[in-house]
C-alpha cells in the first residue's frame, strides 16, 4: 500500500520497535516542519547508499563513518539547510547536535545517524535546533511517521511514505519508507533522502548488498533536472522485531524479502520523480537494444536530461526530430538509420524516419503518464530511466529557491 | 565593427565578387524569409567545420561530401525546415533544390553548398521551392547581407552580421560574416549556421586550419541549452578579390588576417549566446586552474549547462551551492577544500566555503553580462564557456516550437 498526503493509514499502524517526531525548529523560515527523528528501541542493523558527488555534505561525511559499524538506534534529519560547503563549522555544528541528542536520549552519539537536506553553503542555526531537541524527543511515538515524512520536505509538494509487508516463515515482517525529492535529482549510485525501516532480522552483509542493489533499479533510475546532490543518502535499519528467523543471501525466503523491498524502493522512486519539480508529466524513457546496457543508460538519460525535449513534453508535441538529435550528440554508437521510436506504443519513427503515426501519438502525449521506447537495433542493452517535463513552474521554483 | 537588427551599415557597404538574397518562399507558416542565396562571382575557396552529431541533416552530408573540392560558388540555406531525419527523400530533395539553382545560375552544381535549419523530421516542400528560385536569384545584389541573414532566422530575435577590414600588404581585405542561432545550441567542433566570406586570397590548407582553430575558440565555447544540433555548420568562402598575395601559414600577414577573422567569429558567436532562446543575461563561465584544460572544459560547460544554476542566474540569486554541487558531480577531479568562486571579481566562495560578499556580489547579479570566475587550485588548465540563463521564456518557446 502506498501511502501520500492525507492519507490516515499511518495514525493506527506501528512499526514494532520504531518510534519517529517530525518539527518545526526554526530552519525554516516558513515555520514548516524542519526537524525529524527515527528511534530504533533497540541496537538495528544499518546500512546506506550515499552520494558520489565529490562535494560531500558534513552529514553524508559524518554518517557514511558511524554506520561502518553496522549498527545504529537513531537518525536525525533536519531540512531547510544541507550543512554542505560549510567546512569545519559545518561538521562541528553536525556533531554538536548529535551530542545533545545522545545525551537526552541516553544513547551513545556514535548510534546517531545524521541526515540534511536544503540550500548549500550556509550555516545552521546550531543553538535554535539545539532549543528544540528536548521537544521533538519528548514527542516521539509509534503514529508520527507521517510527521516525520513531512520534517524531510522541501520543494515537495507531498510528503512520500510507503508501507510494504511480508511473511517470512510464520512471522509477519514489515518494511516502511519514507522518502523526499523534488530537485537536484540525478542519483548516481546513491539519491536524495531516503530512509527504510523494517522489523526484519537480516544478516548484515545480506541487507546492504540487497540495499545497493535496490537503489540501483530504483533510485538510480530516475532524473529530475540531471543535478546529483551534495547530501543524497538513503539509510536502512533493521531491528529484528519481526523474529524471524535471520535472513541471509542463502535463506529460502530471501527472494520474498528482496521483492517486497525492491517494490517498496521502486515505489518510493517513482514518488519522488512524480513530485519532481514543477513536473505536470511522469514519463519513462525506454531505450531497447542498445550495445550494451551502459550505452543504454548513457542514451536513456541523455534524453531524460535534455531540455528540448523536456520542454517538447510539456507542450504535447510530437517533436521526435529532438529525441534524434539527442542520440546523435550522446556519444553512444548509434546508426540513424536503424532507430525506431515510439509514444505509448505508436511507432512515430522507423529505420530513423517518420513512419506517419504523429496524430495518434498527440493522443499519447496529452496523457500524465506513459512510456517513450526509442529502438536502437544494435544489440541487447536496455535501460529504462523515468523523468519529468520541464516547465515553467520548475524556472519559477529554482529561480527563487533562496529568497 | 558589429551590424544588428536595424543596422542600414550594409545597405552601402558591398563586399566584391559576393552577391546576396533572402527571401519568403513559403517554408514558414508566418510568411517571413526563408530562403537566403550566397553568391560567388568567381569560384572561391571553400572551407567549412560541420556538427559532430552523429545523426547529420541531409544538406550536412552533401555539403561535406561537396567541399572536398575546395572550392564553391554559391550556398543556397533555408530556414524553417532542417531536411534532418529525412531519409532518402531528404537527400532527394536538396539534390533537387541544387539542382535547379545551377541550371538556373549555369553553374556547376558541385559548386552549390546547401544548408537547413529548423525542424527535424519534416519534408521539404520541394516544389514551392523551387517555384521561388527564380525570384531568389532575381533579386541578388551586393547590397542584400541583411536579407541574407533574415532569412536564416528560427527562434532568433535579430540577424547577426559581422563585418571586418583587415590590411594585407597594400590591399584592404574584407572579412563577413553571418550567423543564426537562438537554440540547440552546444556546438562540438562545429555549431549551428555561420557563413564567412572574404575577398582575401587565401591558400585552401591555410583557410581550413584557420577556420577549425577559430571555430574552437568561438563558437565551440558557447552553450545555450546543452544540445547539438544535427544541422551545424559554419561554411567560409574567399573569392580572392582583394588581390593581395596569397595568404599561406608562413606569410608575414597570416597573423593580422587570423586576428581579425578570430575576432569576427568571436563577435559573431557572442551575438548567438546573447540571442539565446529566453536570455535575459550572457554570463561568462571561466574556470582557471584545472588540472587540464579538458578538465576546464569539462567543469565549466557542466556548471554553463545546470539547469539549476541557470534558473538561479535568472533569479539573480548567489546561489554559489548550486555552482559546487555541479562541480562535484561533473567527473573532474576536485578537493572541494580548495575551490574559489567570484561573482564578476567579488568573491564568495574560499577554500570551498563561504567567505562572506555575498551581499555585494547580489550587485554583480543585476548585471546583464558579467563573469563567474571558479579556480580549482588543481594545475594550471584553464577554460571559459560562455552561457545564458534558464528562463520561464525558454519554456515558452520550445513547449510549442512546432505549432
Amino acid at each position: 500500500m502506498n501511502c501520500g498526503a492525507g492519507s490516515r493509514l499511518q495514525k493506527t499502524k506501528m512499526l514494532n520497535g520504531f518510534k519517529f517526531n517530525g518539527i518545526a525548529s526554526g530552519i525554516k523560515k516558513n515555520g514548516a516542519r524542519d526537524l525529524g527523528l527515527i528511534y530504533s528501541e533497540v541496537p538495528a542493523i544499518a546500512v546506506g547508499v550515499f552520494t558520489t558527488n565529490r562535494v560531500k555534505a558534513a552529514p553524508v561525511l559524518i554518517t557514511q563513518k558511524r554506520i561502518r559499524s553496522g549498527t545504529a538506534q537513531a537518525i536525525l534529519v533536519n531540512s531547510g539547510n544541507a550543512n554542505a560547503c560549510t567546512g569545519d563549522k559545518g561538521m562541528k555544528a553536525a556533531c554538536q547536535l548529535s551530542t545533545t541528542l545522545a545525551r537526552r536520549m541516553k544513547i551513545k552519539e556514535e548510534m546517531i545517524l545524521v541526515s540534511s537536506t536544503g540550500v548549500i553553503g550556509v550555516h545552521l542555526p546550531v543553538e535554535r535546533i539545539q532549543g528544540n531537541i528536548p521537544t521533538l524527543i519528548g514527542g516521539i511515538s509509534p503514529y508520527k511517521i507521517e510527521e516525520f515524512a513531512q520534517s524531510l520536505l522541501t520543494t515537495d509538494t507531498f510528503p512520500k511514505i510507503v508501507m510494504k509487508e511480508v511473511k517470512i516463515g510464520n512471522k509477519q515482517v514489515e518494511i516502511w519508507g519514507v522518502a523526499k525529492g523534488a530537485g537536484m535529482i540525478m542519483p548516481n549510485m546513491a539519491t536524495m533522502l531516503a530512509f527504510i525501516m523494517s522489523t526484519a532480522s537480516v544478516h548484515p552483509a545480506t541487507l546492504r548488498n540487497l540495499l545497493k542493489e535496490g537503489v540501483d533499479q530504483s533510485f538510480n533510475r530516475i532524473t529530475v533536472d540531471g543535478e546529483t546532490s551534495t547530501n543524497d543518502m538513503v539509510l536502512m535499519l533493521a531491528n529484528g522485531k519481526a523474529g524471524n528467523r535471520i535472513l541471509t543471501r542463502k535463506s529460502k525466503e530471501i527472494n520474498r524479502f528482496r521483492d517486497s523491498l525492491f517494490s517498496l524502493l521502486f515505489e518510493l522512486a517513482r514518488m519522488v520523480v512524480r513530485d519532481g519539480e514543477g513536473a505536470t508529466k511522469l514519463v519513462e524513457i525506454r531505450v531497447e537494444k542498445a550495445r550494451s546496457v551502459n550505452e543504454a543508460r548513457k542514451a536513456a538519460f541523455a534524453v531524460a536530461n535534455s531540455p528540448l525535449v523536456k520542454t517538447a513534453l510539456f507542450g504535447e508535441e510530437v517533436n521526435w526530430g529532438r529525441i534524434m538529435a539527442v542520440l546523435g550528440r550522446c556519444g553512444v554508437a548509434i546508426d540513424p538509420g536503424k532507430v525506431d521510436i515510439s509514444y505509448g506504443g505508436v511507432k512515430v519513427v522507423k529505420h530513423g524516419i517518420a513512419c506517419g503515426s504523429e496524430e495518434k501519438a498527440q493522443g499519447v502525449l496529452k496523457q500524465k503518464e506513459f512510456t517513450i521506447v526509442i529502438t536502437l537495433n544494435k544489440g541487447k542493452g536496455c535501460f529504462q530511466a523515468s523523468t519529468i517535463d520541464l516547465t515553467p513552474e520548475y524556472v519559477a521554483i529554482n529561480s527563487s529557491y533562496r529568497s
